[in-house]
């Protein structure tokens, strides 16, 4: 049986590729049948990558078949999952965010989770010397998976490991490490085609805190201003994605990836007081500069506050 | 602040041996202070193994301070450890057993599960080259846990890598293997001092299975006659432990480790149902000889039906 390998809903780049790299190491270093899935349309910066390396575009599934085996890659949140994933043949988990609690197995499985910046990078340890193995569209998803986790190492997430992998690929694929990952940022950055509401769930997770439901929306740019510009359109649609989603509130931060700070939202005064007790801030009008803000993982959730 | 490092309650040898290892190899390879602990009085042949490689017992903890940092092994399991361990800073999971939910951690953090039939063993993998460093008695503890969970190999848990790192262990430290498994298992053996709802619950794990709870329980023994002979009075505490722990029933299955076989203990019909439909067994009198069966994790809990 063929294992199929994915990531989280609403993929990113580490979402995208880890499963490509996973299943690529599976296959033909390990001889066990894998293939890579997508749970939703990849975002713009993965199709780039996808369409960058050569690859095709993984296919996308909604539910799972009862005892299909499958290892799950970049999260272990059973909210970003299939629904029926407790029915599913977990056979591994590699991953790097916090334990989430609610996956469960039957027998015990292999489970990897650190403390890094990107799953590919655990991938890679997890390989050793099988690495060298690595074909250049590997190795090429595996830099992009880095280099979008870190935000080019700007991202308080980034570790050396990260750091000194991506450096070593990018010689390896004899390429401008800087220049691509601005291509892959520049991708990222044309949100046009996206609706508010599309924007405001591109990549988002829900968080909890003090009895209030947040879903915490993230958008890493080099372009501020574009998705500044649909400021209004954008909080007049958070409201009615906070209700069909039941959360209470919608948290937008817009990224700035080159300037290293974070544009907070402010439609009303509940976000105007998270803004000021989580981050310390004093509130002009219905937006807040945030000078360094850059990750959700380490900055944003850890210090939210109601 | 010293890390925490401790399995899960109700110790047995891997529980025991397995956080005095890591708490070593924190210690003197990594330089980050740790100390062994334990959730309760080890078994009497993880009190055979503390002494005979001249450890101190390990402080026996009940709850935890909040935020303090722990190291969790041998378990992922909240109802096998402090009722607050939530509050706690997990550092680090080093386990071998399904994942069963319920733990969270506030950030990432280092978890390993491996699907090997021993703690020690995942430990030895982790620590790569610096395991040369481990001195005689470190040596003997992970040789201990590995005889232990594998039943000397016997248990059908057992992989090629425990197999292999026990047998190098024990070259390395000079001893004949079966010798001191022998040694080992006839402590475990010596089950007098303990009265009848002590022996259920000294291995025993809770398990939910159609809608009714059991108390799966496991006595591993050279000397089976030595439990049977108090099988009586052990049927008879068995509802009084069933209804203080609040379960339907509890399994009791005496684990013959040199002839290979497990004796369930079969109270009324129920348990016989289960017998029949778990092992396809046909059921005598009022236990039922299983042969072949070693392993809770591997042979009795995937099989359990009502």
């Amino acid at each position: 049986m063929t294992i199929k390998v994915f990531g989280h809903k609403s993929p990113d780049t580490d979402s995208t590729g880890s499963p490509i790299i996973w299943a690529w190491y599976l296959s033909e270093v390990r001889g066990t049948p894998a293939t890579p899935a997508l749970l939703g349309e990849p975002n713009t910066e993965a199709a780039f990558v996808i369409e960058k390396w050569g690859f095709e575009k993984p296919e996308i599934i909604s539910g799972l078949a009862a005892g299909e085996k499958v290892v799950i890659v970049d999260t272990n949140n059973p909210a970003e999952l299939p629904e029926n994933i407790n029915d599913a043949d977990i056979v591994q988990i590699i991953d790097h965010h916090k334990l989430t609690g609610g996956l469960e197995t039957k027998a015990p499985i292999d489970i990897t989770i650190k403390p890094l910046a990107c799953t590919a990078t655990i991938m890679h340890n997890l390989m050793g010397p099988n690495a060298d193995k690595m074909p250049d569209r590997i190795k090429g998803a595996m830099l992009s998976c880095i280099l979008s986790d870190t935000l080019e190492f700007r991202s308080p997430t980034t570790t050396d490991q990260d750091r000194e992998l991506a450096e070593t690929l990018a010689k390896e694929l004899g390429i401008d490490l800087s220049a691509y990952a601005s291509e892959m940022f520049e991708a990222k950055s044309d949100v046009s085609a996206f609706s508010d509401a599309e924007l405001i769930r591109m990549d988002s997770k829900e968080y909890e805190v003090g009895g209030t439901k947040f879903r915490v929306s993230v958008l890493e740019t080099t372009a501020p201003q574009m998705v500044l510009d649909r400021k209004d359109s954008l909080m007049a649609s958070m409201s009615d994605v906070a209700s069909e989603d039941g959360v209470d509130e919608v948290l937008l931060f817009v990224v700035d990836i080159l300037n290293e700070e974070a544009t907070l939202l402010v439609p009303n005064d509940l976000i105007k007081g998270v803004a000021e007790k989580s981050f310390g801030a004093s509130v002009p009008g219905d937006t807040v500069v945030l000078p360094g803000i850059m990750s959700r993982k380490k900055q944003i959730i850890p210090n939210l506050a109601v």
